[in-house]
């Protein structure tokens, strides 16, 4: 048995969280998101990350600024310290985005086990979305509404074609492994996912970003406005003024904006031409479109700084 | 700038991989697996045990023993350090399948970036597998040709009815990303796939097995004896006799067949009894239906030892 | 906010395991482990597993029959739905190899931010062990007293010697960085490890194992018996029977023991001889030694099947 | 046997690591890093990403501007294809920090197999560097000369001492595993090391920072400049630009610059005042050290921006 005179321990909870274990937030037109268990909260990132520092560090930083000085250095370990467990109901096309992120653990409902969840993801006439013209793999405005009604009106009628065909080859013996193969993308499963809060803030980076699909976006939204901000709400403060909030200046970036905004406009320009940012047109007399030299100028305009090369 | 007099390396090749470099294995209607580049052979497991051992085992063990060795006691790291990349084509349900293994690298082509690829699997008239009475996620035979005649032509008009609607919703101007929802499970994709070796013999352990999905097996079985067969065949012949082809017996197991095979009948009896395996139905009077009591009794046959509740 | 109508859920507890939650079980001579915190118990292993299996399995298996079935057939994801936080206390040595398994994620006391823990592991006279002569990486017995005494004093004055060195580097203010570049590999340290239940299992099955150095054995034989037992006791239970207790036969071993155990002497024999496990020494008229014929004979007698190069 | 008209690879070889494949660079008194073998280079990483957008991008985007695009928006799997082997031989307090990247393969020296390494890292006289005082894990500047001197001595005859315990109880029987218990930190190991490129350069990001400790930061620089350059150039550039090079701001940072940029000093003072980062000391009346607050003046200053609470 464990020493008597030990230092007892109680298990964390977190009351905000606890009032919402079990309930189920609804994504889309069929899915949820529901909390079933979790480990930790800020309190044990703060635990972890001072076995690190030994005892050095107890006076010096409050809780609060020890997790943003952890997560502004991204520091990693001690948000490792924590761990979610979600139960998910989401289309296969989303989730298939959803489980590339291999530090979770995963028990998905197997349809060669048991038949298929008998609902597919359907689109309402307004939200189709037009194919991005400047963004291959985005999306950008909607569809007149006629012309969604004709496509929602077309997908229902092929979803119920499909699940029909689906259900004939059960009755004709076909095994579920099999018969499931032509059932659509969009198909809705089920799963637990577990993840620490390290690898779902990560995860929330990339799937909360204007850049993922709408779908997966949405239930990253949820998870982190209504899941994270509960269970660890300083880390998640921390996490939107440093990770989803934050700018990144490449090396080059720096130096010409370094250049420009203490008035050294030659230098900026020089830079800016040694990178091959400033190749012009000989058609048009224009600079020749950038991508890096697009995306600096939409920062140096946020910064107030003029380049060399824009008129002041 | 290294040192002078070290030790100069040669890049490890294994000529029989060389010959098949980029030649794809068909598998399924329309799937195949290519080798793309691979680092390191047997030679290379061997030299990264030797690291562990020091100078100590030089002269004791050959490689192919130490080879099996390692293999037979479980050893992993020194098979992680073999690696090898494949280029894959696969229908996506299939895919689901594979991507669980987390412990691989992936590059697949989005389907958000680019049109979907305009082909789905097809069943054959023959090859459509009935579900299994005793295994809920199994098949057992196929059905009737004529049934499979009716299925197959109407799975090809499903899918040339999907693909339909796919390429209104693009022409209609629908974003990829969201066009491709109704695709079928089993549309095909392709990927980049790289793994290390301790990994793959894992990933073909699980699904070389009887237990997986006849089209995953199809590919597992192409990469084993097609392409670790070449790579490493000492280690690939190794895998077989202590992973691939071994019996596992349980403790309980271990201590019924040790008393049964010396004749220690009562003593066997005893050991089963208490584990709860041998409880009679009082209707039929006979055993009720126990599953690890059924294991045994096969292993016990395969090993000539006659249980003492079994006749003679 | 979350639909009114969900199931609610309450957190897991287990009453065994919270009764010893921050108690510290001492380990060697200065080291412990202890509980800081868990998620799920046995009960949360077959909620995931039920989710792969959807509603299909709810009445068939009782849920001790359900988790003895996932372990004897190495199912993994579902027991990573438990997840256990240990704060340890270890000698750097033992630490080292526990590190080794990259799948646990740990906090620990940085030598570099503090002062190093004034303590390292001293061997007790009695505990002296003797390298093992058929094993390289083993030991078996302990010195003699005398000889056991006369290394622990010299280890008493050595540990306090280095210790001497490290204090005085410290008052010349040397960084601590680099003054701890003398301490033995004994020093003591202290983590926050955390681990799924999977890995968790993974780790105790080979550093609960014989061969593994007793140090880590001990730690671990804690972690198993006193730890794991209480939180997952029908887990804990099913991994002592089909891994712990278990015997593997591979390929070879199979074949021939089958063919002994039927009677068929020379069938077996033939298989051995085809595997090279039967040269004859030209010297001494004996079978020469064979790593592997060894390890099946240990296996054949427990069997009660007589090997046909075996005396009745 | 594949399809003959496939398209049939060569593999990719890289002759400015050809030329160094296995020579040993020298690092710190007694260490090396020598590459042992790899797989892919720059045109891997394309050829992975080419995948990914599959035809769509292979006319837009020149591998440089790919592999650029890729590294500058964190995308990871394309960098995932390539890997590479090393032997290194280290110090083990060096070691102990390398291995915390769980994402390697490791094969180390055992010294329970085999006697240790006869050679532990020994300091030079100039070497010795002081205690940082405001960084509690660093150091800052070296000590004078003569105190180093009498440190190197007091290392040589300590170690000496260490090494001849040691041996005393390999002599006395001690097993290899119980006698190195005593052996410094500092003692030499030896191991293979495998890791992906993504996955490498976070180690060098982290490791090659000015915050690493010095001996590994030697290694790391050898390992970026030497061999990462001359294996994957334009990648190497690409992440000297975009990780190493690169300035973060954080949601604050951007706030108060932008507003302080474009001349709205009064808005750029109240963000800052809300963040708490304008505290007076009633004492000294001025500004309570703030450690964000002083990271933007650092910003600042590089960018040209004069931030309101400073003179112009």
């Amino acid at each position: 048995m464990p020493e008597q005179n030990a230092e007892r321990l109680q298990r964390i909870h977190v009351a905000a969280l606890d009032e919402i274990l079990g309930l189920a937030f609804p994504v889309l037109d069929d899915g949820f998101v529901r909390v079933v268990d979790y480990m930790g909260d800020d309190a044990a990132v703060v635990q972890a990350a001072r076995v690190s520092y030994g005892e050095g560090t107890k006076k010096v930083s409050d809780d609060r600024g020890l997790i943003r000085y952890l997560l502004r250095h991204r520091h990693t370990t001690p948000f490792e310290m924590c761990e979610i467990k979600l139960h998910v109901r989401v289309p296969m096309d989303a989730w298939r985005q959803w489980i590339r992120h291999r530090t979770a653990s995963v028990n998905e409902t197997s349809t060669r086990y048991s038949i298929a969840i008998d609902r597919a993801q359907r689109t309402a006439p307004e939200q189709w979305r037009i194919q991005a013209a400047n963004n291959r793999q985005g999306s950008d405005g909607e569809l007149a509404p006629d012309a969604g009604a004709m496509l929602t009106q077309q997908e229902a009628d092929l979803q119920d074609r499909i699940r029909a065909v689906y259900d004939e080859r059960l009755e004709q013996g076909v095994a579920r492994e099999q018969a499931r193969k032509d059932l659509p993308l969009c198909t809705y499963t089920e799963a637990y996912w577990k993840i620490d809060l390290h690898n779902l803030l990560h995860f929330l980076a990339l799937r909360m970003d204007s850049h993922a699909q709408q779908e997966i976006r949405d239930y990253a939204t949820v998870i982190g406005d209504q899941i994270a901000a509960r269970w660890v709400p300083i880390t998640w403060e921390a996490f939107q003024d440093y990770r989803f909030g934050s700018l990144s200046l490449s090396r080059v970036e720096r130096r010409i904006l370094a250049e420009a905004g203490q008035g050294r406009r030659d230098e900026a320009r020089a830079i800016a031409d040694e990178a091959g940012w400033l190749k012009m047109s000989a058609k048009t007399g224009d600079l020749v479109r950038h991508r890096e030299r697009a995306e600096l100028e939409t920062k140096a305009q946020e910064l107030g700084i003029t380049l060399p090369w824009q008129k002041d």
